[in-house]
């Protein structure tokens, strides 16, 4: 039987993850299920919460929920109100409580971030973040969050100062799945010297990639080009739009990427050929990190 | 009673278009279905098109159809393999004769024009193609067809040259229907201004592209950027790449821009901001004009 002292959530537009957490900051058990925010009307959080964590739960105590995510968008549960960079990436007292109807939990949302000019969102890195800093006190420097919205961040003396977002891997889902570019790409395979040279490519002439894009379609019909060797161009194309537009961000600077293993070991190769030193943490593990430093904060500032 | 000389037919990828042609360029009549190429399986094609002209047909006469567009794909009605460029827009040696089962009709296709390096492929402009020249005997120069997947073509002593195609409409569908970015357009609008800014942001500076997007989406939650603007934006930073990457084709050169008049007005604005002088030709005359030149060299090229 699972009793954990408080519960972990990540939840975002597709995905429900919720983590029993005990002292030590391995989950004692963890739990998914596809109620993403985007799925879900305002009443139906609650019942979704509950459905996936409910076994968890202890009749005779209170557990608190310490979320993140999407679920804290005004499209949400409960609206968590942005709060500006430069900041913290956390703060005990910008988190929001949200009304539950079950006696046995308490919810709280770690707000996102905003910036003004030039303007930008985020929602759940700000965790990712808050646990990197966690996992490696002191961090000054450049954090990557590759995936569906990649996010890049400057962090100085333990605040994030700006962040850029870019669409790279809804682009990549949105071509590959649902353009004329599927066609090319039914089956699975990957060629990493694909990738490398559409990324240089991009990196060095990023104007080319509205024609290149077209051209795997191209190469599929009059030269057969291989399904893998296309996902791999399209891949390289699009991370290396999106290096070229993030130089700022990363040239000189060593980078920490916070993401899927598989992916974040994509930028990883793209930035060494830049000549930038990367380590990797897993998502996870920050996402983790930073709602249990949201937990200590909130229990450090409650009356 | 409409009783044809010929039916010129326009078949692309979600369309069937038909006009019934006698000795003049106007069309005695007109039809148009969703039967595109890309609903229909091999034998439905005849069909379809039985569907939209029967009624123009003669049971004393055989009718020839000519056809140009996706229907002569590999997945279309009857493959008419690909000419490669440089060479003649149209070619009566190139077309290719449907078998059909209807006494009333003969259907030849016009086939496309592929090129091999860099790799790229045609259906259907190149009979606009063919069809602007019929309207400007001797012209030279550059010819752009914007659409949801923009050509850019060199036409030279009545050659295609080279081409070029640019995803740029396809982008603006998926990234306006279908990505994140669609919440901040759902209601109707338009601003020139924003156009303006944001093609010559990309056209100066395409790295920016990918940060931009998002920025649509961001400005839209924390600074209300009305859906009229963001729509502008979007459509000027996307045609601001593909003039980026189409600068060989335009730069210091007159552009004749065949397409649909609202498109063809946007893209003469963009080039207007770049010094470049633009005319128009409907994409419907040309397409006509490349369709009536097909049938008069087949006519002439008859044993």
């Amino acid at each position: 039987m699972i009793r954990p002292d408080w519960i972990a959530v990540d939840w975002g537009t597709t995905h429900l993850r919720a983590f029993a957490m005990g002292s030590a900051a391995t989950p004692l058990a963890e739990a998914v299920s596809d109620d993403g925010m985007g799925r879900l009307a305002r009443e139906a959080f609650e019942p979704a919460l509950l459905r996936l964590v409910g076994g968890w739960l202890d009749p005779d105590r209170v557990i608190p929920v310490v979320a993140c995510g999407m679920v804290g968008s005004r499209q949400g549960w409960f609206e968590a109100p942005y709060r500006t960079v430069p900041c913290p990436a956390l703060d005990a007292g910008g988190m929001v409580q949200v009304p539950v109807t079950d006696p046995r939990l308490t919810v709280r949302i770690v707000p996102g971030l905003n910036q003004i000019s030039p303007p930008d969102v985020m929602r759940g890195e700000e965790t990712q973040i808050a646990g990197a800093l966690a996992l490696n006190p002191g961090f000054d420097g450049v954090l990557c969050l590759p995936g569906t919205h990649s996010k890049w961040a400057q962090v100085s003396a333990a605040e994030v100062v700006s962040f850029q977002t870019f669409m790279t891997g809804e682009m990549f889902a949105l071509l590959s799945e649902q353009s004329v570019l599927r066609h090319g790409m039914t089956e699975p395979g990957w060629d990493d010297a694909a990738f490398d040279a559409a990324l240089s490519e991009t990196l060095s002439r990023p104007e080319r990639i509205g024609a290149r894009l077209f051209g795997l379609r191209a190469e599929g019909l009059i030269a057969g080009l291989a399904p893998g060797v296309a996902r791999a161009r399209l891949s390289g194309l699009l991370i290396g739009l999106e290096l070229a537009g993030s130089r700022a961000y990363w040239l000189g600077q060593p980078v920490l990427i916070v993401g899927a293993a598989r992916l974040s070991a994509l930028y990883s190769r793209a930035l060494a050929a830049q000549g930038v030193a990367t380590r990797q943490l897993s998502a996870t593990e920050t996402v983790l990190a930073g709602l249990a430093a949201a937990r200590t904060r909130m229990l450090e500032t409650s009356p």
